[in-house]
């Protein structure tokens, strides 16, 4: 019996062909797959990788409970993805105290802004555990702009669009270069703070990077202020003689 | 004939196995890999993509000046570097012309920090390009840890360390999670700099990150303030019940 290993497997922003080889060879090896999704809706990371899952591999899909219709912030919210952590790290943990080997896989990168990392947190003291690194969805995005995002001595930012605005104003104006991430209601905020910071003409906005639905337009002309939670704005840091600013 | 393409390609921070699908496919299709070096040496992407080099590929090596003379901010490594990347991209312009499908491999992403921004920059208005991204260096590097390094609302930066002290501080101190790159020379500017911002019990001290000849310690653990350029130091943002935080 080979010896029970937990491996978090980043599968990259959506593109199929942006899997690593070391990815392919994890799922290869894997007893038990392992992927987060909404409930009621599939899981974007299986989906990602589904022509290389193994034809008797068992799938442990993990739902996030709806937590919707509680503030973020609030102990309910906490308490309900305590919970759901909890409980997802006990069945992983059976299937390793069974001797398997489980893949968490994870959009972009495990260890960037993941759930594995909650699975990873609780887990990876007690049994082997392994990363494969991703390509994350921001490179993925950048990557299909064909946007330059930040060079030589750049100061590079990653911002969630949930901070205050007079924060994310400020946060912006002091980047070189930056990405926002959860964009989704706070996109009229998000909006005026990159017209203050005098940012609002390089910002370009993406929904679906990389996928077949993405939407990728230069936010000044987005004529709307709709956006999906994980849609993200890019603000590159790059000056039309690059090699002169160093 | 094939209509003449440029490929920027990431390859990843270092283990071979981080290449993706894509990147093997861009490798497979070109018909000039182009790669960048230091004058003497061999190039590391290079390294990386051996093994997918078809038989009958056309290699051409792009050598970066020996500027480590001059002082980084002069007119003389100014005018250095900016003709080097013009004659490198009139070299790519020549094959392109001639109908030929390039490739441009780099280490990590292309756009994130990378050389191959300044062909991009020179070439993409002119011809067809596209980009492959990459895993990139710091994510190779946090996942060789295996250190989450951010999560939900978290401020994530990236800086050089190439900074004054006083804004290195500044800056270390207002993000939740950082990548310090370039160390080099700099690191006891950057110790001093973590020590005053109270992240120096966090940070994590790699060189060659993925790599065979990878080093990673705590950089307190670290007893010389030794580093070669391209040493990074990690920062990672988390907290012990990182749910509670969100």
């Amino acid at each position: 019996m080979r010896a029970a290993k937990l491996i978090g497997v980043g599968v990259g922003p959506g593109d199929p062909e942006l899997l690593t080889i070391k990815a392919m060879r994890a799922l290869g090896e894997a007893d038990v797959v392992v992927h987060f999704a909404k409930a009621g809706n599939a899981s974007h990371s299986r989906a990602i990788v589904e022509r290389h899952l193994r034809a008797n591999v068992t799938e442990l899909p993990l739902y996030y409970p709806v937590t919707t219709e509680l503030p973020a912030c609030s102990d309910g919210y906490r308490d309900a993805i305590r919970d759901f952590y909890d409980g997802a790290a006990a069945a992983i943990a059976a299937q390793l105290d069974a001797g398997r080997v489980v893949a968490v896989i994870c959009e972009g990168d495990p260890l960037f802004y993941g759930s594995y990392m909650h699975l990873h947190a609780r887990l990876a003291g007690r049994y082997r555990a392994e990363i494969v690194a991703g390509v994350t969805g921001m490179s993925g995005c950048w990557s299909a702009a064909g946007m330059p995002i930040a060079q030589g001595d750049d100061v590079f930012t990653v911002l969630p669009a949930t901070l205050p605005e007079g924060e994310l104003t400020r946060r912006l104006a002091e980047a070189d270069a930056a990405v926002v991430m959860k964009v989704g209601r706070h996109l009229p905020k998000l909006r005026r703070a990159l017209e203050t910071s005098g940012r609002l003409p390089r910002a370009i906005y993406v929904e679906r990077g990389t996928m077949a639905e993405e939407i990728m337009i230069p936010l000044s002309a987005k004529s709307d202020d709709e956006a999906p939670y994980f849609a993200v704005v890019l603000v590159p840091g790059w000056d039309e003689r690059p090699e002169a600013k160093r």
